[in-house]
């Protein structure tokens, strides 16, 4: 039982099953094999449009490279103080910008809002030599604060942003999540909302390690110099056939959705049995697969007792997050220790 | 069959159960788990040192990290015209490091000399603040020529630059199976020669995808500065334990030296078979895996025509590759066609 | 008449005197003239220390060469929001630096408090390697908003950044005028306080264009980077003599401080005048040669008709510079036309 | 008496006498002055041409901001092994462009030859993702030896260049003395020769550090991004008119074309005095202010008892530079001690 991270938890079987499937023979390096064919097949079909992408091993380098080929180094990213991009990549993305500024907002629950946002680019004009004008909005969902934007949102969102010129890039590490808690059309979440550019992760969702940076039909005519940065950045990995089939399987009628799913209903049943412990308060709604609660003292000495395995958050409060192997027993377990 | 390169063949079965074996349970991430120590333990075993370490997932990866912490952006690295770090990584070690120059020399079979290096030392001063000074010496061994550095000659190398401050680093994409030429001791090869870092490859050897940055002693008060840079350039891959799995099989009951053995024994064969064809001349000597051989327009057309997967090399001649798993049997039908 | 900026005003007499007394015969090249080491010590005298310096021809170069010595890529800069390192500098500290992130706090009239700084600093630890640490704190004196950092204030600010291992920054585009504010003895704002490097304008005060980066004995090991740094950003100028003659004109004899009580004194005196203006509201504290204040549109249309020179401020109100040539009558025809 | 470099040289008494008159009243910042305007018109006539322009104050600045602007960090930038850019600017290149590569090609006199730059070409394609494209062809004129590229051949090797897509730099440091050598129309030497972009130094020919970018019609769309990295690299200074008006009084009725004459005139003077000594080896023909000698012991130790001030050179021989400034009976000094 372990409620750290769904980083901490292993790969879905039937993606080892694919790793053992994709061994055979030799194959073109550099995802000019098959199996990277078919997942943009795949991807294309499940996004209903035309699309380019690259496989990665990490968020990180997903993010960083989705961003660096929107937002030259002399320009700025907009995003959530809370963004994982800002506070958990250590600067990946002024690395691999060459010196892009995030320029941070505010806004409950990690999200961003309309009115904040006019009011940042209402400060950091376009065309002034001297200051660094925005050219890219930064969303993720699933929130780092588990919650998600809906499509309504991410639309206004992304009308201001298009006003300015800018380019929308989605931090999907928890794409899956968010898209199972919204139950809505990836299209419709996504490229048709105004976002160009998606960093689709399964890592957490049940791979071992596979991220994909998708770009979207607006930003499609950038491929090949994501293609060069991939390169420049060590993450053309020479046997790409293994990262692609394990998106292949995770992909794969719907598995990746069922698993998402499967996540959310333990944070939420957790987040149910959580809240109800005397003193307990949640922190954020619960959109997604993770839970953030605040908690009284002798309920956490008896989480900790039992080995539950969640961390104490910088801001307060404590972080569980739950994965596509999450037990529901485990889950009744905690519930019960924490009422205890 | 394809000699086209040994990124295109499949991984050893033993690795992929390997990854299978470490599939279950939680596990802690980032390179905290129990698989990495364990290797990190089986290294300092087969360097007969202690050592530092950070995996990756290419070689690009491994050597821009690795240069990344010995030359800062406003030094100079000296390689090798051929070297594949200026050659063949669209100018990752630029990236990675900020700047830092490549400055190339020039040798017979892609292998520096010392008269050369000490020639390029002399024009290029370490403390005149308008010249770049070099900070790193990279040496590939295998060599871009399939040709090995040996330990007498990696001393002398060594000796010269550490006399001026410099640090090494050794490109070993290929290092099994310069190891498995020579017959040589890996620590005989590596830092009781003066090499400072060695980034090691198990892809061509037989992994899915899985490189190590080794620190020595001499540079290990580098290893968080490493890690650092690990992160930021998002190749701290989150479920870290299946990269480390891999090198475990890899490295375990000396199975890394059996398969490039293996493979250096094809292409010796493979050499051996078609120098004999009228008009064919061997290019560099074999002395890895790797065959650099000019070859009539009647036998590349055979070849051609048998699908026997080899490259033209931008210098002439023809290259093929020999990894783990070629069969002897294929070998003998290339020749038997070549000679045909 | 203009109040747009004091980098509009020419430059005072003396140095173009000075300019033309340093036209003789050949002298050494990029900064090893005699002018330049008799600035040096006059440097040393005023602040009662030994000490490193460069010379620069632009604010902006000065503050991210400073900034490049103290703040390796991977780590944050600390500062206020409306500081110029921020706002208007079109990230050349990320330039600089190689993508060091600036983290921005907020404070009234452009001053940090330590109130502030320890909160951001609770935020950002020092040790993780997936966050960003502070590895600089810089301070504006005279701030962006025409105030001052007195001692008290600058120690208490410099001793939380000493406690986590941070340096220290002060951008002194107008180190005279705060310095002229205050009437306190250079050192004791500056090293005695805690500051490790300053960025000393002249330019704003007097000079055509001449700024140093001044390293006080904390940080002085980083002088040859510095001197590698400025040649490589292109701002080691060949014929540094006509640099360090505008510094020696502007020092000597506490002209510096002389020029900067006048620009001072104007603005004060403006300040005075344009508040009892109906409807006027000074924005903020004057110690400086910075005015800024709301004025009522009938204010506003009259001083523009007199061709006044000012600027509307983007966070409201207007702002008007006083420099050292700024004419007493030039400051009461503002006020009378306002008034009027 | 020296003759270690032109920028050991003083000002001429015209450009201090600009300075001064530059001296009045309030002018626009950045470079948008009265004088900056009238020195793009004296441009645009003397290259016949329309163009734009920024003023930096060193060659490395120039150089750097130009490259910056044409060659983006994942290509590389071909230029000869001599070239100041790769041998003396501490890597500015390279930090500029973020990271672009120098490939370095040989050829006699510091001069590349179209065959030469044709084998380079060959090896280095332009769309392999692997393999850093050359997107710059830099030419030095006057080059690293005093000598010139003529039309015909700067025009042979932008042909090779442009049939590549490739851009054109050149480093006109001592373009004036070119030029005076050539006899020719600026224009045919530039723009009409296939050049996309000119660093034309001043300082170097008689200014206190003046030097320009200047982009003709081929890459004019390109001034915005060159003024925001002018900016972004600290060279954009406040009160610009000062080195604008060290530019107009150079320009002004062919001064600049006068001064080179006078200081070639000069050179080609000491190189016939010197070359007669016995022992004496000219290493390169004197086509600028420049000559470079391999001299007997006996003159080199009779020269310094003199201190007439002149290098050895890293590749052997001694360099002599002159200047506006040198005196006729400077340079018959030298030559009878020589012989002496």
């Amino acid at each position: 039982m372990s409620f750290l991270s769904d980083t901490t938890a292993p790969a879905h079987p039937a993606l080892l099953e694919a790793l053992v499937r994709a061994n055979e023979g030799a194959a073109a390096s550099y995802g000019n094999d098959a199996i990277s064919a078919r997942v943009k097949a795949q991807l294309k079909e499940i996004f209903s449009t035309d699309l380019e992408l690259v496989f990665t091993v990490s968020g990180t380098a997903s993010n960083s490279l989705a961003l660096s080929v929107l937002a030259p180094g002399d320009t700025a990213i907009l995003c959530h103080d809370e963004a994982h991009i800002h506070r958990d990549e250590r600067g990946a993305p002024e690395f691999f910008t060459g010196g892009a500024k995030l320029i941070t907002l505010h806004g409950d629950h990690a999200r961003l809002t309309p009115e904040t946002l006019e009011a940042a680019l209402s400060q950091w004009p376009s065309d002034f030599v001297h200051t660094t004008p925005p050219s890219v909005l930064s969303l993720s969902n699933l929130t780092e604060s588990g919650t998600t934007y809906d499509v309504a949102t991410v639309k206004a969102l992304t009308g201001l942003a298009k006003a300015r010129g800018m380019h929308v890039h989605m931090d999907g590490a928890r794409f899956a999540n968010a898209l199972a808690h919204l139950k809505c059309d990836p299209a419709n979440l996504t490229w048709r909302a105004g976002v160009d550019v998606l960093s689709l992760g399964a890592t957490k969702g049940g791979a071992l390690a596979a991220e994909a940076v998708i770009l979207f039909p607006s930003v499609m005519d950038r491929f090949s110099a994501l293609q060069v940065r991939q390169k420049r950045a060590g993450h053309m990995v020479a046997k790409m056939r293994y990262v692609a089939a394990q998106f292949e399987a995770w992909l794969e009628r719907g598995r990746w959705l069922e698993l998402a799913a499967h996540a959310n209903a333990m944070a939420s049943e957790l987040a149910k049995g959580l809240s109800v412990v005397p003193g307990a308060k949640l922190l954020h709604p619960v959109e997604g697969n993770e839970v953030f609660i605040d908690l009284p003292q002798e309920a956490v000495d008896a989480l900790n007792a039992l080995n539950a395995g969640f961390y104490p958050w910088p801001h307060g409060g404590y972080r569980f997050v739950t994965s596509w192997q999450t037990k529901a027993e485990d889950v009744a377990r905690v519930v019960k220790t924490a009422r205890g």
